[in-house]
C-alpha cells in the first residue's frame, strides 16, 4: 500500500486539528528527531490517549546528578520549552552555572543550562529520596502542563554503552564528549539482565483498545533498541493486536540529525528503507519513507507509505503523526 | 588601653597597603559581617599570611546538595564574586534556575542562583567522592585566586539547631525560611561531641610565630560559638601566645545586619560591649568596640580599642583590619 503526502494532506478546512482514533496510541521514542513526532501525535490526539514509552539507555551521572537525556526531551519538547535552535536543551536558556563551573576547573564538556538543570537537580533528589523515575518523570510531566503519558522505559539501570575502534565508552562520552566520531563496533547494554519494563510501560502496551503503535523517527541502534531490548517490552509489543508502525528516521539515506546513517555504516548495514523494514522485521507491520525515497517502496515488503517525513514545522509534525496514525488504521 | 579612630588612622601617604606582622593571622570568621573584616585583612596582609577557620554550623543539605553558607560567603568576598547589593550570594548573577524549579513544583525557599550552585553541586560531588570539606574549600579557593587558607572549622557533621518558642528548628529553617522571626530560646550544636577541628584548622592555631588570632564581628550564638564548640579549638587558642582580638558585632546595642541583638535580648544577654567581653572572657585578650559606645568602654576591663567598625566600603575594611593588628600587636 503505497500512498503520497497529497492524497493524505488532510483538508483543513474540513477536518479539526484533532483526529479520533477508536483508542489510545503507543510512541516509542528517542531524543530530538523522535520527539518530532511525539509532539505532531501529542497535539492531534485526544488529551490522555497518547503514552510515550522513552529510552533512558543514556541516562547517566554527571556532577553527581541524574540526567535523563531523553526523557528531558520528550518533556521539554511537549511543554513547548524546548530550544528549537539548537535542538536540545530549553529555550529562552542562561548559561551562568556553566561559566561558574569553569571557574571551578570542575568538567565542563557536558553543557548543563541553568533553566535545565532544575529538572536534573530535582530528579536527583527524588530518586535519592526512594522515589521511581517513572512517578518523577509523571510528576514534573503533570507540573508542565503535559496530559499525554511520558514512561521511562524502565526504572532499573540500563547503560547503553558503544564499543568502538577507540575502547568502550559510555554513551555520553561516545555521543557529546567525542561527538559520536568513534568508529562503532558493536553498541550493549549494560544492565540488560536485570532490567524491567515499568509497571506504566506494560500497562501502555497491554491496553486492549490500543489503536497504534508508533516507533518514533529515533536512531533504530541507539534510541529504539534500547527500549525494545527491555526484557519483556518486544513481547508486550507482539502481544498486542494493535498494529505497529516505524517512521523511517532516513531521508535518501542519512539521517536528518545525528550519527544513525554513520553509524549504519560503521555497522555494516545498508542506509536503506528496506534495511530499516529488517532491523525491525519481528515488529511492525508498516514503515513509512520519506518521498525522497520512493523508489525504495519496492524493496519493502510490507505495507508502506510514502510520504513527507522531514518535520521543520509545527504543521510538518501534526501531518507526519496524522498520516501514521491514518495509516496504522488502514493496517 | 583606648584610642581612638583618630590616632589609628593610617597616613595614606606614608604607609603602604600592607602590613607587616611577625608572623601569620589566623581570623575567626562567621558569613556576611565577618567575612568583611576578613576581607580586610586579606587585603592588607601579605598572600599566605591569613588563615580563615569558618563556620560550618549553617551548612546543611537541600535539594540533595551540600551548602556551606558563610564558607560560600568568605570565598565569594575574597575572589570578589560576592553580590554587594544584597550581601549573600553572587554578583552578576541569574535565576533560571529558581524559575525553573519553581515550575516543578519543587523547594523553592532557599535562593540559589545560577553562577551560585556550581559551587554546590561540585562540592557535593566531590564530597560524596570521599574529598574532605577542607581540601574542596582549598581548591576552590586557589582555583579563585585567593592566596589565604579557608578553613572548615570542622571535616564532620555539626549542625547549628535553634531551640525556638515554635519547636526545635534547624538552622537554615529558622534564619531563612522563618527570616529569624521565631524566639530563641537555646542554640544547640547537633554532632558536637563527635567533631573534631581538621587537622588545617589545629595547625593554623598552633603556628609558633602566630602574631594574632582575630575574632571577627559575627553573631557570637550563631557563626563564632558553633567554631569555638568544636572539642579542641578552645584549648588550641588558649594554648597560642598570639594575642587574641574580638570586634563586637554589636554598634549602640544593635548588630548592622542580621538578629546577633534580638536573639541577645532573647537570651536574656545585654547588648552591650561588656555582654560580648563576658561571653568570650574566656578567650580574649582584647575588644575592639565601636566610637558610638565609647561610653562603654569604662565597663570593658580587658583593654580596649574604640574605633569605627562599621565596613560600609573597602577602606574601611582595610582601616579596621590594621586597626585590630596594630591592637592586636600592641597586647
Amino acid at each position: 500500500m503505497t500512498e503520497t503526502t497529497k492524497q493524505l494532506k488532510p483538508d483543513k478546512q474540513q477536518s479539526s486539528n484533532e483526529i479520533r482514533m477508536p483508542g489510545p496510541v503507543v510512541a516509542i521514542c528517542g531524543g530530538v528527531g523522535g520527539a518530532k513526532l511525539a509532539l505532531g501525535l501529542y497535539r492531534i490526539l485526544e488529551p490522555d490517549a497518547l503514552s510515550i514509552i522513552i529510552n533512558t539507555g543514556d541516562d547517566f551521572e554527571h556532577l553527581g546528578l541524574h540526567i535523563s537525556p531523553d526523557i528531558d526531551t520528550v518533556t521539554y519538547t511537549l511543554a513547548d520549552l524546548n530550544n528549537k535552535e539548537t535542538g536540545w536543551g530549553r529555550r529562552d536558556e542562561t548559561w551562568t552555572f556553566m561559566k561558574s563551573l569553569e571557574a571551578l576547573d570542575a568538567e565542563t564538556w557536558f553543557m548543563l543550562g541553568d533553566g535545565d538543570l532544575a529538572i536534573h537537580v530535582e530528579r536527583s533528589r527524588r530518586l535519592a529520596g526512594g522515589e521511581s523515575l517513572s512517578a518523577i518523570t509523571a510528576s514534573f510531566a503533570r507540573n508542565l502542563g503535559i496530559s499525554a503519558n511520558l514512561l521511562p522505559m524502565t526504572n532499573d539501570k540500563f547503560s547503553t554503552v558503544v564499543k568502538t575502534k577507540q575502547g568502550v565508552l559510555s554513551f555520553q562520552d561516545y555521543f557529546v564528549r567525542q561527538q559520536a566520531k568513534p568508529c562503532v563496533e558493536r553498541i550493549d547494554f549494560d544492565g540488560i539482565d536485570s532490567a524491567s519494563p515499568s509497571d506504566e510501560v506494560l500497562a501502555a502496551v497491554s491496553q486492549p483498545n490500543l489503536s497504534a503503535i508508533i516507533i518514533c523517527p529515533s536512531n533504530p541502534f541507539l534510541s529504539i533498541d534500547p527500549i525494545l531490548s527491555v526484557p519483556g517490552i518486544k513481547q508486550a509489543i507482539r502481544a498486542s493486536s494493535a498494529p505497529v508502525v516505524c517512521i523511517s528516521p532516513l531521508i535518501g539515506g542519512h539521517a536528518v540529525k545525528g550519527p544513525t546513517a554513520k553509524i549504519m555504516t560503521e555497522l555494516s548495514f545498508p542506509t536503506t528503507a528496506s534495511a530499516i523494514e529488517n532491523h525491525y522485521s519481528e515488529l511492525i507491520d508498516g514503515l513509512i519513507i520519506d518521498l525522497v525515497d520512493r523508489d525504495e517502496s519496492v524493496d519493502i515488503s510490507r505495507p508502506n507509505l510514502v510520504t513527507k517525513t522531514l518535520m521543520n514545522s509545527t504543521e510538518d509534525r501534526e501531518e507526519l503523526a496524522r498520516a501514521a496514525l491514518k495509516f496504522a488504521k488502514s493496517l
